[in-house]
Parts: structure tokens; C-alpha cells; sequence
């Protein structure tokens, strides 16, 4: 046995962390998109703040609500899954059966070592029943507090991130200089974000920050292209 | 054995289905409140269209590249993962010995059970860890295609959607006229994708239409009001 610590360092995203990048995400990104695109459309601030406020509580409510209704989707089809599952290993408990030895034998297990392991599973339901769930069905149980907790995170997130980019279009008049500021002000949101987020999902921090930037910058030159294209 | 055919009658939504839903969610609700709130502000039609194209450009752009990736980012982190679990078998086996027992322990197995598999398991490198990366760590093996795949399917869904409730802008050129007929069909579309929606999800039809609109109908709501706040 090897006396050296052993802690396991494998990365696990909090469902928070994952919350607030789904919303910053697109609220960095779409608002300042829009904002972009409608100042080559149009002459004055007060429409660009408008409309980027409009989209902002539009945004944060579909996102949020979207989020909440998910959840809860998520919830009850694992518990209607759940239920489907406990009729099968009372209707066709041999299929059942044979269902977990599927799962052994693709690592390689012979038939005898089965067997039993899978007399142990199958003598009680509940833990059957469980076994069916994650290792056939791919679920996990989802967590019931977190449909009202997940709304609530990601419409914050999408606020704050698109209050970012419109603010220059609120404190100046002048288009021109709020486009400017809102790029300026937005690239390095876009960066800063996009460096903590790839610190949580385990890619190289500068390559993160990159990327948020590159999706940011489309998103904006093609609203801003299509905006002026029409106007 | 019972001899009636037995069929798994479980859903299984496709990502396809999913990257679908998640693109025309949002495509029907923020495009639709968006228009909704600038009718509330605006005198122009010709406005709203702008604002609501450049809308659908960055939305569908930075979802669907978002999606992209995020799906490039999965696999990454599996690949990840993956080569630090391999790193574990050689430098701690024995610990990673024992979360293989830990998993069967889990199961009601008794530790004399548990013994030969662990040495089946373990005796070929390669089972080993996936093994490991599906019973420690839950994580399934990404599909690689799917990326590109995803981007473009949400990206589409997240134009057609956005689309449906501009449209009337487009025809129309009084507002108010525009307005009605975008809530009208926004209103029919949200029935129609949430009604199908939940076909597939397993919720009730009926209500996955009446949450659909719900969403849809607050939002607009949210930034209508904002809007003519402003304005």
C-alpha cells in the first residue's frame, strides 16, 4: 500500500457554478450583440437602451423560468423512469436481470462472477431498482431544491452580465462613444469570465478566455452587420 | 422466463430533440418579448424589425457556438479525467482498488464477493478506467460528432423560432397591427412547441403547452412593461 495521501483532485463543477456560467454566458454576449447591431441602425442612445433593457428582462426570464421548468421536468421524469422501473422488475424480472449482467460483461466479467452479483442487486427492490436507474438509464436522482434555486442564479447572471455592456449607453449620450465603451468595457468582461470559466471546466484559462471572446465578437459583428445591412 | 416480447418503452430524447428544444425555447420567447416591449416604445416598425434581426443573429450565434463549445469542452474534460485516472491506477492502485470496492459495497455485495471482481476488473488497464470514469466518476463517454452537429441544430432552431413572432413586423407597417398578429402566432407556436415538447419529456401535453406559454407570455410581459417605462 502506498503511504503518499491520496486525494482525488478530479474537477467537479458545482451546479451554481455551472447556473452562473449559463447565464452570464448569454448575457454578456446577446445584449451586448444587440447593442452592438443597433448602433449601426440607429441615432440615438435612449432606443439602444430600450431595447437592451427589454432584452435583458426578456432574457432573464425565458433563461431563469426556462431553467426552473427543466428542473422540474428533470424531476419528474426520473420519478416516472422510476416508477417504469419498479413495474419492469416485477413484470419481466428476468430481462431485468439479464440487463445487469449486460452491464457487467462489458468489463469483462465472466458469467459466474455475474451470478451472484447480480443475486445481491436484484434481492432488494429499492437498490435494484437504483442500479437500473444510473448504470442502464443513465440518470441520477435530481436534486428537488435546486429548480427554484437554478432560476433565480442564471436570471442574476444574465442581468448583471447584460447590465455590463448596455451601461456606457446609459451614462453617455452619444452613440458612438457608448459603442466604443460597451466594446472596450465588454471585451474584458468577456475575458475575465471566460478565464474563471475555464478554470471550473478544466481547460487552459488564456484558450477559455479566447473563445468567449471569439463567440462574443461574432455574435456582435454579425448583429451589428445585419442591423446596419437593414437600416 | 416470461415469454411475452419485452420492449423498453423508456424515452430516451434524442440530443438532436433536446438541441431543438433548447434552441426554439428561447428563439419564440426573447425574440417575441423583445418586439412585444419595443411596440410598447417605439412608433416604427422598421425599429423593431432591426432590433429583432439583430436579436435573432446574436442569439443564434451565441448559443449555437455556445453549444458548440460546450459540447468541445465535455469532451476535453472527459479526455481529461481520463488520463488522470490512468495516472491513479499506476501511482495509487490500491486505492483505486478500493473505490472499486466502495461502488460494489454500494450494491449489498459482502467483501469475499467483491474480491475476484475487483481483480477481474483491474487486470486489464484499459477496463480499468473506464470502470472508473462510469461508476466514480458518473461520466459517460461524449460523443465526438456531436459538437458541430449541436451548434448548427440549435442555431437553426433559434433563427426558425425567432422568426415566427417578427414576422408580422416584417409584413405589417402599423405597430400596433404587428403586434397583435405577433401574439397571436407567438401564442399558437408556444401551444404547438410545448404541447410536442412534452410528448417527449413525459409531462402532460396540455400542461407542458400551458408552462410554454406561461414562460413566453411572462417575458414579453416583463419587457413590455420595461420598455414603456422607459420610454
Amino acid at each position: 500500500m502506498p503511504t503518499i495521501p491520496h486525494i482525488e483532485r478530479h474537477f467537479r463543477a458545482t451546479e451554481t457554478v455551472r447556473d452562473v456560467v449559463i447565464g452570464m454566458s448569454d448575457g454578456l454576449t446577446v445584449p451586448f450583440a444587440l447593442a452592438a447591431g443597433l448602433s449601426g441602425a440607429v441615432a440615438v442612445t435612449s432606443i439602444v437602451v430600450t431595447a437592451g433593457l427589454a432584452e435583458i428582462a426578456a432574457g432573464a426570464i425565458a433563461m431563469g423560468l426556462g431553467g426552473y421548468l427543466a428542473a422540474k421536468t428533470d424531476i419528474e421524469h426520473y420519478n416516472t423512469e422510476r416508477i417504469r422501473e419498479i413495474g419492469e422488475t416485477n413484470e419481466v424480472p428476468e430481462k431485468e436481470k439479464e440487463e445487469i449482467v449486460d452491464v457487467f460483461r462489458a468489463y469483462g466479467l465472466a458469467e459466474d462472477q455475474i451470478t451472484p452479483l447480480v443475486d445481491s442487486i436484484s434481492s432488494e427492490r429499492e437498490r435494484w431498482v437504483d442500479f437500473m436507474m444510473r448504470f442502464e438509464l443513465g440518470l441520477d436522482k435530481p436534486n428537488r431544491a435546486r429548480a427554484r434555486h437554478s432560476a433565480i442564479t442564471i436570471a442574476t447572471s444574465y442581468i448583471i452580465g447584460g447590465l455590463i455592456p448596455l451601461s456606457p449607453y446609459i451614462i453617455f449620450d452619444q452613440i458612438k462613444i457608448s459603442l466604443l465603451f460597451s466594446i472596450a468595457l465588454t471585451l474584458v468582461a468577456l475575458f475575465i469570465f471566460g478565464y474563471i470559466k475555464a478554470r471550473f471546466t478544466g481547460i487552459k484559462p488564456i484558450r477559455g478566455a479566447v473563445q468567449t471572446i471569439l463567440v462574443g465578437g461574432l455574435a456582435a459583428g454579425a448583429a451589428f452587420f445585419i442591423a446596419r445591412m437593414i437600416s
